[in-house]
C-alpha cells in the first residue's frame, strides 16, 4: 500500500476504536436508540472527513486523542445526515455503506431519533476537553461546526437539493446552481474538516486560509467525482443504490458536461487542490495524495 | 397581573424579540427552511424553559443579553422537539401551539430539517461570545444541553415514550416507569434550564444543587398537569389534541393514581419543589410562584 493508503487505512481502525469508546453502550428502557446509532454510525464509511481534519491538524502539529475526539464528533454529524437524507419523506434509500438504511433496519421514528442522538452527541464529544485544553478552541470548533452544519451550510444544501425541482422549475439548473448547490451540501461539512485541523493545531490565519482553499476545491471534486460515480458506478461496489439522479431528472456535473467532460473539469480543480498547499512542500503530501484519492474512487 | 404574570409575559415578548434575531432570515434557494424554522418558533409558546433559565440566573444576579440569548438556544432546542415529535411516524400530530404543525404546513422532509436546523442553530447560539464572556462557561451550557437533549436525556425519553409498549409489554407501566420516562423526556431539559440559569450566573455547587432540586420537582408536576390536561382539558385552549394517552391505552400519572390522586400528587411534588428554594427567601419568589402556575395552568 502507499503511503496515504496505510494513513487512510489507519484512520479507519482508530475511528472504528473512538467512536465504539464515544457512543452511548445500549443501557435502559431506550437501548434500543444506542443500538440504532451504533449501527449507523460503526463498521463502514470511509471517513473522508475524519481523516482530513487529522491530516490537517497533524500537517500543522496536533496529533493525539484530542483530533481523533474531534474527528470522531464531525464523523458524528455526517452519519447523522446520511440516516436522516436517506428517510423515505428525503431521498427514500434503502441500502446505506452496504447494508440497510436506519429506518429499514429499525423503523422511521428511529431513524428521525438515531439522526437526532448523533447530532446532538457531536456537540457533546466537541465539547469534552479532552478535545483541546483550551476552552476558547473548543468553542470555536463547535461554532464552525454548526455553522457548516446549518441552513447556510449543509442542511441548506439539502433543501436545495430536495426543492429545486420545484422551486426553481422556471429556472435553469445550471453549472454555477449546482456548483452552488453542492458547496453546501458537501463542500461546508470537507471545509469544516480542514478547518477544525488547523485550529485544533492552531495554526496562523494564513494557513487556515490555505486548508481552506485547499478543501473547498476538494468538496468540489468529491461532489463531480459522485456525479459521475452515480453514472458509471457499480451499485454493489458502492455500497448504495446508483443512477437515482437519471430517474430524478436532477441536474449533475455530468448531465451539464457530458461524462469526460466532468473527469476533466474534476481533474483541474483537483490540480486547484493541490496548488493551494503547494507551499507546504512534502508536508502535504498526504492530504495531495487525498485528492487523486477521490477523483480515482470507486465508491 | 401579578408579579409573575407580568414577569412571564415579559419574558414571553422578550423571547419573541431575541428569536426574531437569531433566527435566520430568508435567504438564498434554501429560503424555505428560515421560513419553516420561524414559522415552528415564533408567535407562541410559553416560553417556560426560558422563563426558568431568566429566573435562576436573575436570582443569583446574571441579566441581560447573554442569558436572553441562552434562554432563546434552549429554547430552539425545545421547538426543534416538538416539531420532530409531531411527525408522522412519531405521535402524528396536526395541530401544535393552535396552528398546522410544521409537516402539515410544509411537508416532511421540511419537518425533519426544520428540526434538524434549529438544534443544531441551539448550538452555534450557545457558543457566541455575547453569551458569556467566559468561554469555559460556554462549554459547560453547550455539554450540559446536549447531554439533556441526548439519549440519557430527552432523546432517550421520546424513545421510552414510543417504544414502551412494544419493549415492555410484560411489564406494568408503573409510577416508578412513568416518573422515569418523564425525568427523560420532559424533566432533563426543564432541569437544564434552571442549571443554565446558575451556570450563566456561577452560581455555587450548593445553589446549583437547590436549583436542580427545584427543577427536578417542576418538572414532574409539569408532566402530571399535562396527563390531567391530557384528560380533562379542552383541545381548542390547548392548541393541540387531547385525550391522545386514552387512545394509546398508554400509562399516565392519571390512570395511575386517578384524576383525584394525580391532582394532589402534582400538588405534593410542587411543595417539594417551593421548599428545595426556600433558603432563599422572597428571592425565590417568581419561581416559586412559577409552581402555582404550573399547578394551575389550564394549557
Amino acid at each position: 500500500m502507499s503511503t496515504f493508503e496505510t494513513r487512510l487505512a489507519d484512520t479507519q481502525a482508530q475511528m472504528e476504536t473512538v467512536l465504539d469508546k464515544v457512543l452511548p453502550l445500549p443501557e435502559g428502557p431506550q437501548a434500543q436508540i444506542m443500538h440504532a446509532v451504533r449501527y449507523a454510525s460503526l463498521g463502514g464509511g470511509k471517513r473522508l472527513r475524519p481523516f482530513l481534519l487529522l491530516e490537517a491538524a497533524s500537517m500543522f502539529g496536533a496529533e493525539g486523542e484530542g483530533a481523533l475526539l474531534a474527528a470522531a464528533a464531525l464523523e458524528c454529524v455526517h452519519v447523522y445526515s446520511l440516516i436522516h437524507d436517506d428517510l423515505p419523506c428525503m431521498d427514500d434509500d434503502d441500502v446505506r455503506r452496504g447494508k440497510p438504511t436506519v429506518h429499514k433496519a429499525y423503523d422511521e421514528a428511529m431513524g428521525v431519533l438515531a439522526g437526532d442522538a448523533l447530532l446532538t452527541l457531536a456537540f457533546e464529544i466537541m465539547a469534552h476537553e479532552d478535545v483541546h485544553q483550551d476552552a476558547g478552541i473548543r468553542v470555536k470548533l463547535i461554532s464552525g461546526l454548526a455553522k457548516a452544519s446549518g441552513s447556510y451550510g449543509m442542511i441548506g444544501g439539502q433543501v436545495i437539493d430536495i426543492y429545486a425541482p420545484i422551486l426553481l422549475q422556471n429556472q435553469n439548473q445550471d453549472e454555477e446552481f449546482i456548483t452552488r448547490l453542492q458547496a453546501l451540501k458537501t463542500g461546508a461539512l470537507i471545509r469544516y474538516a480542514a478547518m477544525a485541523g488547523g485550529l485544533l493545531s492552531e495554526a496562523s490565519a494564513e494557513d487556515l486560509q490555505n486548508l481552506d482553499d485547499f478543501a473547498s476545491a476538494l468538496g468540489l471534486v468529491f461532489q463531480i467525482t459522485d456525479d459521475i460515480l452515480d453514472r458509471e458506478g457499480d451499485a454493489a461496489e458502492m455500497g448504495k443504490a446508483t443512477r437515482k439522479d437519471d430517474g430524478l431528472g436532477k441536474a449533475t456535473f455530468v448531465s451539464i458536461y457530458g461524462l469526460d467532460g466532468a473527469k476533466k473539469h474534476a481533474s483541474d480543480i483537483g490540480q486547484q487542490a493541490k496548488q493551494a498547499l503547494a507551499s507546504y512542500g512534502s508536508k502535504a503530501d498526504t492530504l495531495c495524495a487525498c485528492v487523486d484519492f477521490v477523483l480515482n474512487r470507486k465508491k
